[in-house]
């Protein structure tokens, strides 16, 4: 048995050490990336935890780059993996699925290959590009599975599991999440900055009575009670699960909610302001040419560097509302992290624990057999038993928390 | 008669076309700056305008690199101006100064050559090098105007005309300045974005006991009941005059303070998180190597730009406090100017135009010889009658508001 890992960023750096506690099932692991020094650090990390359960299997380091269909080919043919990871950035999303169906070879990932805000890209064209390897998969007779991170991801697996076990007929499904971590810098960007802006500035899309809307971002705003860390404002924002949960799950109104401090928001809406969150060229007094965006993420703390001193928790779940034996129904199913815990077991911050958790446990599906049909699946279309069973022991349980039903109070703002 | 302008930014602007209103007594006006084309501008809106008072004086446009004193004597040689006004960004002060030196021609500036914020450059320091200058003005019988804007400049003419004929004893000087004006644009500077944003986040010196008192940027803040434009929260900063009036005005405490209104300090404050107000080198992901604050620059719309749009008003003036026949006494000697009324005269804004009225009203006083000795002054040390008497019909009047004796509430912040 082998994985191939392709990204050694922060979701690459909790996937890689997460493989490795159960390297006893999913044998050799390679990660790859475009630069090597990012691997093996982390394979440094995995070593120096004592994180590599079963010592008699490899673990090793390439350099590849994943735009090129190519460079994946040779590789792939190199490692003979069982299963392709995609744990870098989503826009190589499509290089390693084309890759893997000329080589036969499985394919998993963690968010969608699309950026969510430019034109052709946004939620209600979401997953197009990858469903049209559904067929090609099928009959190459390998398995992709979609988004299986948390967010997107594991709720879409308590949608599924609220289907299958908790209600009758589902109205609302509001996807929430929270981190009430605290990383101790006055701004900083949980993931990579340019990603995490363009995502945030983009329009948020929901499902509603049959219909997409469109509104700007942190214009719809409900407040929600979160377990352990208490009441958040939460703000409507493109994400993938809206799209593949409109797909598979009928109801009346599907939508993401994010949470926002108004420290934060005011830093997001002052950067906005002045032009600094664009991706266009701007020529600046001496001729040199920058994109503002690519300033940004230079004056910002790199990512990884958060996770040692961060502290606190998230809160990540599904709010479900609908009618169970002829009764309103209202339930949160959900997850706590904890930044330190997640430090601890694998030296890195519970954003991208809560990312890489979840991956290792679809893979383990896979692998046992589970999750293994041939074709192209998003979360909400796998049986959520054996996963929800297995999450637990690999670092992130779950709640079923019953509510008062009724709609919430949703605020339009602007 | 002529004089040579250097600089046509928007300081140059108004002194241009104040320099045209009062051609019959200024002579030839030769506007010089790097960019030829926007020499032709100011001189194309000063026809348009009808603002050249004598048609049969000379209005002429050049190219000069102000950094070069070679270049700026072969300029002067050419134009033979009896006065050369330095319009331009204060750093060029010095070379223009030696080269008037050289030549023998008489000086006139608007800020001081200092940047107010480096080692070196701050206000105990600052017209330290200009007033080398004063024995070989005095030698080479030429005269030298410093800082005859409004403040500095006007500012002192007001802290001159209190002591000459308002107060016996004075104690507290407050300079005082706040833009109630609104141009429209969610972030953007009067002046030049650069030197604007540097200016503001140095630490403020002031005057006091005898002893120069060193302060964070916006940590010492008052509220102060303006005329015509109301109360607003002012804070205590880095300013030219502060270190001219120590030198010839005694009094206990000395100090400047600038409006900033909480949304633009928030702006500001959420900037200099960031790091986006740094003049320091920033390496970007692609090796690009920029400024932060020159990014910062390119963003932000041109200060010229604003102009057409601007309304409402300026407050600046001068609040001295002390005793006159025995008595405590407190006054407010001020300005109000008007954005769309200085639209309407010269096509531009009021902070530029607070800067390029008394300039050329002091101009004036040294074409009549009221203000023409050999040496280098600073406003204080000249004659306040005579042009006080002027400025209103160049543009700007005057008032003094007598107020309740008693110390300001200074609030510490931080």
């Amino acid at each position: 048995m082998a994985i191939l890992q392709i990204g050694a960023g922060g979701v690459g750096w909790v996937i890689a050490h997460k493989a490795a506690q159960n390297n006893d099932v999913l044998g050799d692991i390679t990660i790859a990336s475009r630069t090597l020094s990012k691997c093996e650090k982390i394979i440094d990390s995995i070593k120096s935890k004592g994180n590599l359960k079963d010592t008699t299997k490899n673990l090793a380091a390439y350099t590849v780059n994943a735009d090129d269909v190519d460079a994946l080919l040779t590789l792939i043919d190199q490692v003979k993996p069982d299963l392709v990871i995609n744990a870098g950035p989503p826009w190589v999303n499509m290089t390693i699925m084309e890759a893997c169906y000329q080589a036969k070879v499985s394919y998993l990932d963690t968010s969608v290959a699309v950026d969510l805000c430019s034109e052709g890209q946004q939620v209600p064209q979401a997953y197009d590009w990858q469903w049209e390897y559904r067929e090609k998969f099928e009959q190459a007779g390998i398995t992709g599975i979609l988004g299986a991170g948390f967010d997107p991801g594991v709720v879409s697996v308590f949608a599924a599991y609220a289907v299958k076990h908790l209600f009758d007929e589902i109205d609302i499904i509001d996807v929430m999440d929270v981190n009430a971590g605290d990383h101790g810098k006055k701004f900083a960007t949980n993931f990579d900055p340019e990603t995490n802006m363009l995502e945030i500035q983009g329009d948020s899309f929901y499902w509603e009575d049959n219909a997409w809307k469109q509104v700007p971002c942190h214009s719809r705003m409900l407040e929600f009670d979160f377990p352990l860390v208490g009441k958040h404002k939460v703000y409507s924002m493109a994400h993938d699960e809206v799209r593949s949960m409109k797909e598979f799950i009928p109801a009346k109104r599907i939508e993401f909610w994010m949470g926002f401090g108004d420290k934060y928001l005011n830093y997001f809406n002052c950067m906005k302001d002045i032009g600094l969150l664009s991706p266009e060229p701007l020529e600046l007094h001496d001729g040199t040419v920058v994109q503002p965006l690519h300033v940004l993420k230079a004056l910002l703390p790199d990512p990884t560097s958060l996770a040692p001193g961060y502290t606190g928790k998230t809160c990540i779940g599904t709010w479900v509302q609908g009618s169970k034996d002829g009764k309103d129904r209202s339930v949160f199913i959900y997850n706590n992290a904890d930044h330190e815990v997640a430090y601890d077991d694998v030296e890195h911050q519970a954003i991208s624990y809560t990312t890489g958790v979840p991956a290792i446990t679809a893979a383990l599906q896979f692998f046992n057999g589970n999750w293994a049909d041939n074709g192209v699946f998003n979360m909400e279309q796998l049986d959520p038993d054996p996963f929800l069973e297995m999450m637990p022991s690999i670092g992130l349980d779950w709640h079923v928390q019953e509510l008062e039903p009724g709609q919430p109070e949703i605020h339009t703002l602007k």
